[in-house]
């Protein structure tokens, strides 16, 4: 009714892949001594199903937005993963309020759906913030300058409870600008851009991980790894007897992306500080900086429909290099981003990372395939 | 079509808040003699975020409801809360069968959109039930009387399985009478009424809770505290050496409101018995006797839209007692209670209740800033 | 828009059940030597409720299902259940992809909405397989004949995650006649056919269980026992000292159902094969052999409204036999399956089967009382 505005859409995303990975190794050893199981993999999976609620109400400047999370991946096999309540002020600044993206990093601030290949690189997993509650704004100043600004609870905090949390906060930011015009989604060329486009940015993150108030090392610290993929809390991780217990955590990263005529580069570089490591009985631990990359191009042999892509990419730091090398293909079946299928072949070198939507596991080092249907809508 | 009458509605609630704590002492010890850990807390989250199915099918009189609880407080991020189907006989009678609330206590069985503050007071935390699965009726009896009856699995079988419930049931009503015409819903006068209202009412609630079959303490009995805090169940609570694993509950609560232009008053008194209580190794303990209240007052400074209130609470026992003063502000955004902003700073001392919504742990003393918005259509 | 054909439909639901049952004895033991409580009844539940998102996007042959399931009984009170992204090509085949079932059997890949009676049989709940992800095909060939094939990451890996599966693949395929016409769906003659109505059909299943990679017994091998409802991978199962870890499953079934004027016969045959068993230490095991059927039968007393029904079925194996008997009604509401209340009584001996949704416990022997409401639109 005209007293009261309201829209509601449902949205509805579905990724199914079959994942197969063929070990060089049946296990590897972590910087604890710990010995970690290597993985053979031939299943399917649906690695990412979504149930989107979102629209306006009371009025258009107010809105809401819930996105549901199911897949046979993810430890909870149903969750909320992104939702919030937002009031829009102008082109210039939205306030946002609930459970969102720290922003981070290109790669992950970008939705899972727009990746170039089957999922994100490998740099990107091991780097990347996650989901928190917390606040944000997100704003264009002029027209070729976006940026979104955040803070709340932690770098990663979608499944943790109010007991897990420390009392500090995260905050991150990422700017970009798009000098040449519309940049688009993703890192694509799908759009088929007639002219160059440019998309320069980086970003910002920071936060102090303190133990509970129970004094342990708590939950919210697990989602940090070393180089080699230990977590940073695994006992005598950094030293014999000691398990960290606090810690700060700085992550600059800077990207380019250019699209043109169906051909695409994309790169994002990491820098990350661990500083302030404090461990049990008072330990006070050297800092550590990790750095990494990814570089990955794309060129439509079919405009808008098939596209070839390789990418690279590397993680380097006090506990060694994990890195990747990929090459795949995308067939757009409508020529359109929202019924996508893909096929990549990855060769994974010491993975630092492990995430159960990627795919990767931390220590492992073989061949990974991945065959898999986006659709959404 | 005219054939089969059908009706669908989607409605979406959301509760961002932000929680402080600061906490007087770091620790306080149960009547078991355990420690507990009382933690700050500096955080956000999404309290109550609610997707709420609901119309009718085949027949006008045939309902349905489906309320799926989405946060990140609760220890399942999502789960089906309120789910039934009911048959509506008259409006002196409907039949609901599902999973539903017990109802019990005025304060919870309004929905957690109306309460007068950021949420439920401490007294109705420690007192009230919950959500079991079984049948109920609601219905009027003249203009004037309304009442609901419910028997069901126990106090609060939500997340809870058959193999952990024992074979009683529990069994509540509750009856209130408005005298001078409608006194609307929840507790602040923001219908602005013109004359006085006032609503009038009690409840009962009863159930036995028995061990399981296999003679341990069950998880349908973890609900029930004693006055500090202490879980009934919590070996040596009662007695040294002893296990609380069967006990009856009686609770019987009696309830006042008074709105009038702009202004209200409403308080509940609780009282509660455990009886017939029986521990390991056959031991027949002592009944216990819990009383408590609240009282709480609103008074709108603008009109449907800016509200000052004030409340307190408390809980007496065999344990001591436990008590929370709070003062603050709403602000509904569009003069309803569909948008609405809450201030509270609420003093607490000696916390009898611990639950994750509220966000008050047994034990605590100290200070609670909660800011949120309740947004819900 | 007709540039993008688009169509969406939710249903929703809702499965309510008294269930009450009444144990012979407190205890039995299984093939292990494990004492096993057997735990009377006397609760309600929403033993399904399920909340359908289904429709079409972007072209009328690319279809898409979610069917999110939440409970009272399942270990998760709330999961994707079934949902996937399928393309028709014509009606011969349709490929579908994502969670599924793996087909099997007849009463397994019906719908749980329309059983015979309040829910599938002791014996179905015993040998069919259950829900994984994969791809599977469905189609017609000719006006008669129908079919069914799935492979797929197991038997049962709804609630495992990748490193909880082996390597293997199930394999499952369905195929049944109708050489009278339409058998209509279920199994009782709520259609009230005039003639004679028959469907016979056959099912095949195979798949090898494999430990895990850390060479312990696996998540994926817990959902097969023996005929006494041990579990297969339960220490000293099949010897003493030996815990099998891998082995292979066929699974063969055939059926038969008939309609006509308001009564119906249904009956299924299965077969089952454990072979290759291999356990700790390199133990080999001899195979073993299951088999069982279930018998039922139904008439309506008042046509496409009341029924009453009876029926058996029975397990029987290397390690006993189990059985059930019972007798019921179904009350079809508005004279269609979408609104039915059953009540029916099972006679249960030394259960083989487990499962929450039907409320078997392995190794009961007792009565078993239900009283259902089943909604659906």
């Amino acid at each position: 009714s005209e007293k009261t505005p309201f829209e509601l859409t449902i949205g509805l995303h579905n990724q199914f892949r079959y994942t197969g990975f063929s070990r060089d190794n049946d296990t590897s050893i972590d910087a604890a001594g710990n010995v970690r199981t290597i993985p053979n993999r031939n299943d399917f999976n649906v690695n990412r199903g979504r149930l989107v609620f979102s629209g306006y109400a009371l009025d258009k400047d107010l809105g809401f937005y819930a996105n549901i999370d199911y897949s046979t991946v993810a430890s909870s096999s149903i969750q909320p993963l992104l939702t919030w309540i937002s009031f829009r002020h102008s082109d210039t600044f939205t306030l946002y309020m609930g459970l969102g993206k720290v922003p981070g990093t290109w790669e992950w601030q970008q939705t899972s759906r727009y990746t170039l290949g089957a999922d994100r690189t490998l740099a990107t997993t091991f780097f990347r913030p996650s989901i928190s509650a917390g606040m944000w704004g997100i704003g264009k100043l002029g027209d070729s300058l976006s940026y979104t600004v955040f803070v709340g609870n932690g770098l990663n905090t979608l499944t943790l409870r109010s007991a897990d949390l420390d009392t500090n906060f995260v905050y991150s930011g990422l700017a970009w600008w798009e000098p040449l015009g519309d940049f688009g989604v993703g890192f694509s060329d799908q759009e088929y851009h007639q002219d160059l486009a440019i998309r320069i940015g980086h970003g910002l993150t920071q936060t102090r991980n303190d133990s509970t108030s129970s004094d342990q090392s708590g939950a919210e610290q697990t989602v940090v790894r070393l180089s080699d993929g230990t977590r940073l809390i695994e006992p005598n991780a950094l030293a014999p007897g000691v398990t960290v217990n606090a810690f700060d955590v700085w992550l600059y990263t800077v990207h380019l992306g250019l699209k043109k005529q169906g051909y695409s580069l994309s790169s994002e570089v990491f820098m990350r500080w661990l500083r302030n490591i404090e461990g049990t009985g008072g330990a006070e631990l050297d800092s550590l900086f990790d750095n990494g990359f990814y570089v990955q191009g794309g060129a439509f042999v079919i405009p808008k429909k098939l596209e070839l892509f390789a990418r690279g990419s590397a993680v380097t730091g006090n506990f060694g290099t994990g890195s990747e090398v990929a090459a795949g293909l995308n067939w757009h079946l409508f020529e359109k981003r929202s019924a996508r299928l893909t096929l990549d072949v990855t060769d994974v070198r010491d993975s630092p990372a492990e995430q159960s939507r990627t795919g990767y596991v931390a220590g492992e080092t073989g061949t990974l395939v991945r065959m898999q249907l986006w659709t959404f809508f």
